[in-house]
């Protein structure tokens, strides 16, 4: 792995070692942890969870979680167990790979799972490898859900955040075991169509789906090179650790 | 049927018959009818026209199309022909089943296919006969799906209104033949979640799929007696017969 660099999240609450030239997690890692309704004393497990950055968002919003991680790339892993160590919120971090699910998991059942699964599909161009498997998926979307639902006890969560293009896959893979599907649209602008989509579903229920209003990131109508062009609700989620609430009767 | 009456569609420049009692098409008729992207010349089949509202809008929008319908019901079919011929827009109007269609149309591909599923799974409750079949569906919802696309010429649009509750229902049908997935959240107020959907899928592409910003139809907070409360873009569609453009880059 590359040299380091520190990054603040939810307002310098939070601060993550991430690789400099690798992948490093921004605004859609703090959008999931979010976007997750675990409550205090919930377990939670990330799929792919990187150098950590969702699941320890998640761990800083939330008190008294049991926080669990999965990620393959030992260098992430280590980071993650690093950087759950240097923010004090405690994670129990395992290498290994989803579509292989380590025996340590295998055993166990959470009340939520979450995963920000790679957005691009066919082999990484990106010259750091790291970099390329965080971004470009080599287990295919399908299986990070199947793998999730099975993670979870009957009525526990899984949370995911991707990109709108695959809707129809995400749906299609969480139709068989899950119910109550929210899918909240992450819109860059007022207006615009959504470049990402946040989707929640419940294990073994038939509940309704609900398409959701959309979630606006930015307030100007062009980007500004500054940051400061978040809208309050962006702002209250990135800067101040709020939670994005996908409530609704069936939203626990 | 029950006894008639007349409705105006599209600020009165279309006037459709419809049983006073039984089903009565709508706002959202009007909705699917101006999310069809056909051009003058372009050949529209829409599946279960009931009495003709949608066609008849898009064929009001819309100059030189060759219009074909498709309805169960007799008495509506021949609704849809007097309502044709008052409207003095040529539609040819067919009397059967989608799940076994009719030769003369088994025989025809069109550009455009349209269709306003009933919304409801399960017998029909409703006391009329023929309101309970145009809203409560004999037919499942995906062999609506798939005959819309086996009439289809390659590159055709099949473009549909539903609630959103079915989308995941929609999507996995359309995902086998049809790319460009467009979906249209319709809301009824602004922030609101959406209770309709407009889905536009073209045959033959891989096109990704699109999630576009809502449509909203009313711009007071709360509900007021009058109509008057139509947003300017709910007005242009439903009084001034405007299209609804689904458009972008996949969009024709």
């Amino acid at each position: 792995m590359t040299e380091l660099r520190e990054d603040g999240f939810l307002g310098g609450r939070l601060r993550i070692a991430q690789p400099a030239q690798g992948y490093r997690a921004g605004a859609d890692a703090v959008m999931l942890a979010a976007a997750c309704p675990a409550r205090p004393g919930d377990s939670v497990l990330e799929l792919g969870c990187g150098a950590g950055a969702a699941l320890l968002c998640l761990g800083a919003r939330v008190p008294g979680l049991r926080l669990a991680g999965l990620e393959l790339q030992p260098a992430y892993a280590e980071l993650a167990r690093r950087n759950a160590a240097a923010n004090a919120i405690p994670a129990e971090l395992h290498e290994g790979d989803l579509a292989r699910m380590p025996a340590a998991l295998r055993g166990q059942s959470f009340d939520h799972v979450i995963a920000n699964p790679p957005y691009f599909t066919g082999g990484p161009p990106a010259p750091d490898a790291g970099r390329g498997r965080a971004r470009h998926e080599a287990t295919p979307l399908p299986l990070w859900i199947e793998a999730g639902l099975r993670r979870l006890r009957p009525g526990g969560w899984l949370t995911l955040i991707q990109r709108s293009e695959r809707l129809a896959e995400i749906l299609a893979a969480l139709s068989a075991a899950a119910g109550a599907i929210t899918i909240l649209p992450v819109a860059a602008r007022e207006g615009r169509e959504a470049g990402r989509i946040i989707v929640a579903a419940r294990k073994g229920t038939r509940a309704p789906l609900r398409l959701l209003s959309p979630f606006v990131m930015h307030a100007k109508p062009l980007h500004s090179a500054d940051e400061e062009d978040l809208t309050g609700a962006a702002q209250a989620v990135l800067r101040e650790g709020a939670a994005l609430s996908l409530g609704g009767p069936n939203f626990r």
